[in-house]
């Protein structure tokens, strides 16, 4: 027996964004699983921001998708055949399985997930890897105590959520930036102190009015303008943690940097980037916490899910990078 | 009794290179001290890069220079008159006098510094606020370790080429970057183990080529595409020391900001700025230990002195920005 697998492959690397002659639509024969292996049905696809970056072909912290491969994603699912020990058919898993409707696994870097807990979509959302950036990010990148100010930008978005609430809960003053009236309104409904509209205000004058005294810690989702407009309000000491660059992912050429990180000498502040992958040893300290925080009610978990199979991921991808999403954004297989 | 000073005072804000329009020459009486002051006579003036940030009206980290006042500047001298406990006649001081002859005091601010350790032109440079400016920023915020590779930038300059000798001593593998052969040379002659010309080489090829594990520490005074390609090649959990951007301080508008500032995601780096008065209260640990390796050899104090009374003040500053100087530029009154 095998299982048809759909899958969307990379075919060439974009420059700009990603077109339909960056990806293949194929067809792959997944075979019954050898000794220790097994086959996962995957039901839901992760999209990340992080996805465009592993299209080209430069040196980072993760190598790139190559031609030919299915595209890297995130996924939830379930075992379907399994001659690995740790994995029974009918198991809860998440794994980087990719854009795929079945993959083959030796169980590397798969999870069980119980669903009792949270359903599949926040097992990549608040309890997966977003969830994890945004816990490791804020607590050990960006160091945040009780009363002070944090700022975060994509509050709306899946990090930036979780990274809101993490830090109301800790007793902080949140102000969120994300873009349009309905996404504002939902930073205030999940008890953000203060939200920005970016694309109706001017960032940085707002900053000033509602954080005069300036930020202590600013998570970064997004680089550009809004970068530049947080580092003019830091306050002493402030720490600037560097998650992502979303405003730049898809240029041709590299975006500008942030023409005000003269800003870090003079609030004597500090400019740190993190990869979550190497949190991985405490993954079930964060996992624990935010499953505890979803189950009081201190955290909403949302996400943003589009019905469409692996055949929406091209489409599903450009919609992540025009902000269509509230929360984490997936795709139901 | 009263004492003539031929001074330098700001007339008026430049915008980019100051000209001479930015100065005026004004000769101010220097009363009496009265009791609890004294009076300096400034034998040598400090020229530093920051002093162009010093002239423009913005937030920092240090109040503007006013216009009419005399331009600030660190000096040394000796007491000519006192009614102060702590200072008297003919002792040798350090202080922020300004571009001036003679200072009235209340002791604010001013060390006795002993013309026996180093002649008053070092007590401006290796014992002086640059030499504070490297020990602090290296060792406190670079946090270097021996084995490290430690790049530095205007290495051949006043802050630059203490950083580089600081970090020979400490066991570090040095490379330093400076414009033109003689300063080159001289890197050599003082021990980095190597020495980039930045006017004839392809900085970020260079580095690649000597440093390709990346590097470990970089201590940055200049800011622009030096900057840009010491973020290209890292090290995992580098540290970047933000000390100055003098590429970019007589620019008519912000400098454009390092477009290679994700790589701090990629190595999982910081960039942190400082401020050397906030280490002021440990001043006298950095002089000591400097003093001592000035005494047996380990650091060579280089000034280029300048012999042209207060009047040669705006050309001597122009001169700073134009790299004129090996090591620390001073002016003698």
């Amino acid at each position: 027996m095998s299982w048809s697998s759909n899958e969307v492959h990379l075919a060439s690397r974009p420059t700009g964004y990603p077109d339909a002659g960056t990806w293949s639509a194929v067809t792959v024969e997944v075979p019954e699983p050898g000794e220790g292996q097994f086959v996962v049905k995957v039901d839901h696809i992760s999209l990340d921001p992080a996805m465009r970056g592993w299209l080209n072909d430069v040196r980072s912290y993760i190598p790139p998708v190559q031609i030919g491969e299915a595209m890297r994603a995130m996924c939830t699912g379930s075992v379907v055949a399994s001659r690995h020990p740790d994995f029974a058919v009918g198991d809860a898993v998440a794994g980087t399985f990719g854009v795929v409707e079945y993959a083959l696994s030796d169980g590397t870097g798969v999870t069980t997930i119980d669903l009792g807990v949270a359903a599949a979509p926040t097992w990549l959302g608040a309890l997966g890897m977003t969830g994890m950036t945004a816990y490791f990010g804020l607590h050990d990148v960006g160091r945040i105590k009780a009363g002070e100010t944090v700022l975060v930008s994509a509050a709306a978005g899946a990090v930036g959520s979780v990274v809101a609430q993490l830090a109301k809960a800790e007793g902080c003053r949140v102000i969120g930036i994300a873009g349009g009236p309905d996404k504002v309104a939902w930073l205030k409904e999940i008890g953000l102190d203060e939200a920005i509209d970016y694309k109706s205000e001017n960032v940085l004058r707002r900053l000033r009015e509602i954080a005069p005294k300036g930020i202590d810690v600013y998570f970064d989702n997004v680089g550009g303008d809004i970068l530049d407009a947080a580092l003019a309000n830091l306050r002493r000491g402030a720490r600037v943690v560097i998650c992502g660059a979303v405003a730049g992912y898809n240029d041709e050429t590299l975006a500008p940097g942030p023409k005000r990180y003269m800003s870090l000498l003079v609030f004597r502040a500090t400019m740190t980037g993190f990869v979550v992958f190497d949190y991985e040893d405490r993954f079930p300290e964060a996992v624990a916490a935010i499953s505890e925080m979803i189950a009081d009610g201190r955290l909403v978990a949302r996400e943003t899910v589009i019905d469409g199979g692996v055949a929406a991921f091209p489409d599903a991808l450009l919609g992540l990078y025009a902000g269509v999403n509230t929360g984490k954004l997936v795709l139901k297989v």
